[in-house]
């Protein structure tokens, strides 16, 4: 795979607290967004914490899509990084806001894997947007 | 647990290709790393690319450690992400980064669920460092 990648950092607020609560609506709402987002999915884990929250975490070809949920504050941290250079972790991230409801979701997005010198990379920040 | 997390985004050069390009050391250095960072494993996936690479996820209860390597750069992208305010993200990488004989370590420090304002979260970026 493409080496340079786009890791979006994703905080989704106001979200549909019963979506975040529960496992198995979470899981559909990451494969649905892996879908959208063209990856492929290599592997998907659910885990539902007591007495609430869940994590969900697809290992991609492409990378890797995760969320860590809070319904009690009906929040989201949403973590899309895929390799290669194309808009996909937009189309990805977009389709999970919708499914979980969310109403402000903030964006930090991080390009990885820049060669500063010969053999040594950094991330670098691209910037930050917020969608309401 | 907390919400407001720690997530590190680190960028590893210089490492051992050999490390890099074989998925049972790589779950290796990954359990190393976490109970370095007294982080409790709920799931552990690591998948062999072919030719060459690896990528490694570990779900956490604190959230999550992730791996995507390129032995043929002798590179690879690490996210350690905790929740709670404590400094055993760093513990973690720097156990990673030791097993992975990294010569330069790039860190990318973001602050997750910080509240805005009532019910709105966002990240921060705390700085980014260089370790050789």
């Amino acid at each position: 795979m493409h080496m340079a990648g786009t890791h979006l950092v994703v905080e989704m607020s106001g979200c549909d607290p019963l979506m975040l609560g529960d496992a198995v609506r979470v899981r559909a709402a990451l494969l649905s967004a892996a879908d959208a987002g063209r990856a492929h999915v290599l592997n998907v884990f659910v885990h539902q914490f007591h007495p609430t929250g869940v994590s969900g975490i697809v290992a991609l070809e492409e990378s890797h899509l995760s969320i860590h949920t809070w319904p009690e504050r009906a929040y989201a941290a949403v973590d899309v990084y895929t390799c290669g250079d194309h808009p996909l972790p937009y189309l990805a991230m977009r389709v999970l806001s919708q499914q979980l409801h969310a109403q402000h979701t903030h964006v930090r997005e991080i390009r990885r894997g820049i060669e500063q010198r010969a053999g040594c990379y950094v991330s670098e920040a691209v910037g930050e947007s917020d969608i309401s």
